[in-house]
């Protein structure tokens, strides 16, 4: 018999009936782009698979999700449920960082089947006797079960076939029993789905952006690993989870740009650290100024018992100093005239790098090469990586360097910085970065705001899109910060922390610094090209506000996720308000943060706010201030708030009841 | 080099660079089910295929739409061109019935690329000495072209080299030229996605469904065939397309059903056409009372010159008399006691039939039978089959069946008559049937009705799900149909015809037969299990509008389709208010249909309804009455309508302009 197209899976080919892949499994939820990419996870989180399972007939059909760590010879099973419909769900909980599959199999339950044609029979008042032995008939096949339920099936048979009693044929518990131990006929597996499990910090974390050379506390003087070190009192305090390095490689010199960059240096300038490798090496390499490979892992040691953990940035790209440019002159383009090409965007022109050909001839070495830099500094005891740029190098150079990576370490985190177009962010997100960065830079108005983070947090992205806010970065200082109005600050920083899990600011953020070149949404005098010293607890600095924001954030699991967000109608423009539950942890935060420098009163209704409580669901019965522990009672379904943003732009409550 | 899963075919696997694979090519529409199944289209119809369409880096890329019959070695191509946010599309026509697939191929436009940053720079004032060298370096390169197309490239380019002017590099012809010609770096395709392109009779047809044996003119005789071709002017008259016959072969005399369904019959009896086949053969005889096979062949070819096509019904059942039951004993179940099981859905049984085990050992010989019942009716000039219950039978069966039977004729048709829970019916069109039965017998309210429609000409069952809705059925008289009353049976009629490009009656629906067994939407005195004779002129008939409504189908393109459907917003909960737009037949019809026997008056605004006219599309100046020809002026963007369903529940109008 010539069987065209089957759609599913037919578990073991060569053992495939006439009615095996009978069963149709369809609209599998979660998966991305139809199974093509991993869909991501917490570890320790509930997933819940969802399908269309149906089959021809009228047969009772049984259906299990199966999942198992990627390559492993053996499957976990969870039972599935019909919801309505056709549509079954089943739920499992990887407790440990990976990558996953998962599948559905369905089968037909041979034996609650004749149960149920017999019970209606039975009702009907029709002659069962035939039927009775044809349920006895099933009952003496062979069953995959242990040994109690196995004599509890024969004990069964043996009591019916002495008594006659049909009863000892309908007891659920037989029915129960035989559902999961008798043989599976028509048993179909789908497709299976990528699924990647990440540790905790990939869903939740507050970044701290720090310059390591600009950490000296004399005027002039290149900072050090050490000087990073001394500062990680102050970083914990503010409730930092991640320390963020800007490149930490040997600087270029030829080439290499002056302050503002400008194309030509001054003498003393240390350089764009993006200009990556001297004569003291490349990417592997730490620059001479800043200390030793030793001091570096004391301070990633450093940071330990402060609960916070190093990312570092990397670049992939070679100032004309770099040693590959010397090893590996075949890993570049070069020009009709013989020289390197350099970094263009054109018209933009990037004379100190160079990046390397990610399709030469040699591409296997070059990105064997740069896998290796990664898993350098993985040995170094770095777990979180920055990657700059990512979407102008091939994305299946990623997917492949990501799953080596990860492969070594499932805990790996990297962070796509990509600010291209949207299909590409998505495109990194879906290949295998951990978190991406975003538009909210950019985002003020309340209706792209939530439009963003609708979309951000609706389907299929809310599977893959895991977004980093951060408030500023090296290269944005936005407009709506220009003015250096604290209100305006602590907005943003409210906004990033409630409503995205994952945040960060870049140092000096805190300090309100603003002074942008003229018409541009860049710093003056960008630590980029030279090194600053600060006074890092200058007056008028928003550093308690930002330990609020961060301890709230620590004390409220609701607040350590971003898919849980879904934003409060209101009837104010100038006013956001979201709410976010933690269901499993009783815990649900609502907040409402102002957009605008006036003060704004307002209804906040709390229709569709639940807490767990006592076993069921409750609407709260008060509301109590994250920061001041102030409460508010809900009357009516809400409550009547006022922000004034002169004190605090943000208000965040945790449901009581 | 390991490179890991690549998301897309590479076109040439042996020749995949580092590269290949760079292009992302998702979220393709259309596609069902991730492109598991068919997408169904009509002969003709100009095919519009979505895509995102990216790659890492600033690179230009250039897209083709490819197609080709299924198994064809050779591609047909069709550009891409980009939307907006890396969408593209692309358009294709297919002009044959047939299974097609077509892909997506992306790859790097070197040249366009390159002239795209050279024009940058120069804009910029930049030394562009060695970026020209590159450009003429490319012109350089080997291209697959015509000879004028070659000639002309490499014209440009010795004109540059003598000349050394920039601009001879820089014209939309040379870049046109070089980008369908110059070789493809980094050539991705996407996976095939299947497409099923069907004959216009599958889109749009006016069925009438008979039963032979009822079309004697004299009462209690046994109809014929020629019975049958006598009737033929009067259903040409009434406008249908399709004549559709119930089973035509031996009826079986073993456990033979009475008149009424009941389980004795009484002699004379002629038994229910559905308990096939007796001592005078099976599925592929003919019940000798109906005439020979001859018979059957001129009844086929009489039908043609009435533009007619013969549909037959097919339900996989024997009764117990036939010949299989004897010769293919192995295709069926025994019960414990060795007696054949016979069919049930308990507690119904229908001790008439038997169902074969499409899971019998020797299921490859039953497939094979039932494929070649199909053919062989194919032979006799048959390319429409009703399947009944098809949502019984192994889905996995029909998929084979209907792919190894349209592999012979593309233009057969299968409708499924499956009455069942939603996602098997969908899951019977998503596997190959060309139409299918559907809820509309039972949707009368205004809400259900329009949320049916938008679900099934929505996304994605518009691209797989063809309803054919019919009215009545020899099983199903409708509560709505029971009170006889002709503005009803109007109304419903209407409704059929406009809202669905397929839609049918069964015989004595146009009489107004209307009388049930107490308490049930069937009929009493059903001619499943008797014989009728009617006086098919009979007194208050409403055959002269059933013509009307069929002539005004064939006048106006805009309703021989479903997928074309909108409903207008009207308020007034007792009338349904649509539009059907053919763009290239310039036709765009209107109407409003009442659910109610009340006299309704309503404003139907005309906002978004335009027409195409010289060039541009235009708001409609008029409207002119299908049936009446009347002509109402549009004015205020709509009409002020009435509504009298004593004389006719429904308005059908053409725009003009």
């Amino acid at each position: 018999m010539s069987v065209s197209a089957q759609k599913n899976l037919p578990l073991r080919p060569g053992e495939r009936g006439a009615t095996a892949g009978a069963f149709h499994i369809e609209d599998v939820y979660p998966a991305i782009e139809c199974g093509r990419y991993a869909v991501k996870r917490a570890a320790g989180e509930a997933i819940e698979v969802w399908a269309d399972v149906y089959r021809s007939g009228h047969d009772i059909l049984a259906a299990e999700l199966i999942w198992r760590r990627e390559n492993s010879s053996s499957w976990q099973r969870a039972p599935m449920t019909i919801f309505e419909n056709d549509r079954w769900v089943g739920r499992f909980t990887p407790t440990e960082p990976g990558r996953y599959e998962y599948a559905i199999e369905a089968w037909t339950d041979t034996f609650a089947s004749w149960r149920h044609g017999f019970e209606l029979k039975q009702k009907a008042g029709q002659d069962v006797s035939l039927d009775a032995l044809e349920g006895a008939a099933l009952l003496a096949q062979p069953i995959s079960a242990d040994e109690q339920t196995t004599s509890f099936v024969r004990r069964q048979l043996d009591a019916y076939l002495q008594t006659g009693k049909i009863d000892l044929l309908l007891s659920d518990e037989l029915a129960a029993a035989l559902t999961s131990s008798q043989e599976r006929p028509d048993l179909t597996r789908s497709r299976l789905y990528p699924l990647v499990i990440d540790r905790e910090r990939a869903i939740h974390g507050a970044w701290y952006e720090m310059i390591p050379r600009s950490q000296s506390t004399v005027p002039g003087r290149h900072g050090t690993f050490r000087d990073c070190i001394a500062r990680l009192p102050d970083v914990a305090a503010m409730g930092f989870d991640v320390l963020y390095f800007t490149p930490i490689h040997p600087v270029g010199v030829t080439n290499r740009k002056g302050r503002n960059n400008s194309l030509k240096s001054e003498p003393g300038d240390p350089g764009s650290f993006y200009a990556i490798g001297s004569k003291d090496g490349g990417h592997t390499a730490i620059e001479p100024q800043l200390g030793t490979l030793d001091d570096f892992r004391a301070l990633v040691d450093a940071c330990k018992p402060h609960g916070i953990e190093v990312a570092l940035d990397i670049a992939v790209q070679c100032s004309p100093d770099h040693p590959w440019i010397r090893e590996h002159p075949e890993w570049f383009k070069k020009r009709p005239d013989g020289s390197m090409r350099y970094a263009e965007n054109p018209p933009k022109k990037y004379e100190d790098i160079h990046n390397p050909d990610f399709g030469c001839a040699d591409a296997g070495s070059l990105w064997n090469a740069l896998r290796d830099v990664i898993l350098f500094w993985v040995d170094q005891g770095v777990r979180i990586f920055r990657i700059d740029n990512p979407h102008t190098k091939p994305f299946n150079f990623w997917e492949w360097l990501i799953r080596e990576v990860q492969a070594r370490d499932p805990g790996v985190i990297f962070l796509a910085e990509a600010f291209t177009r949207p299909k590409l962010m998505k495109g990194l997100a879906k290949l295998g970065y951990t978190q991406s960065y975003t538009y909210f830079t950019w985002r003020t108005q309340k209706w792209e705001i939530e439009a963003y983070l609708n979309e951000l947090t609706g389907h299929p992205e809310r599977d893959y899109y895991r977004p980093n806010f951060f408030v500023n970065t090296p290269d944005i200082l936005p407009y709506h910060l220009q003015g250096g109005e604290p209100w305006m600050f602590k907005s943003r920083l409210a906004l990033a922390a409630a409503l995205s899990g994952n945040y960060g600011i870049y140092n000096g953020f805190e300090l309100l610094e603003h002074v942008p070149i003229p018409g541009r949404e860049e710093y003056l005098d960008s630590e980029k090209y030279e090194i600053k010293t600060r006074d890092w607890n200058k007056p008028g600095n928003i550093k308690p506000y930002v330990t609020a924001l961060n301890r709230a954030r620590r004390a409220n699991p609701a607040l350590q996720q971003t898919r849980n967000l879904r934003f409060l109608p209101l009837d104010n423009g100038n006013v956001i308000a979201f709410v976010k539950h933690d269901t499993a942890a009783h815990n649900v935060v609502v907040g409402a943060i102002s957009l605008s420098r006036d003060a704004q009163d307002f209804w906040l209704p709390l229709g569709g706010v639940e807490v767990n409580a006592g076993g069921g669901r409750k609407a709260p019965l008060a509301l109590e201030n994250l920061i001041t522990r102030e409460r508010r009672a809900v009357e009516w379904g809400g409550v009547h708030l006022r922000i004034d943003p002169m004190l605090d732009p943000a208000l965040l409550f945790r449901c009581l009841v």
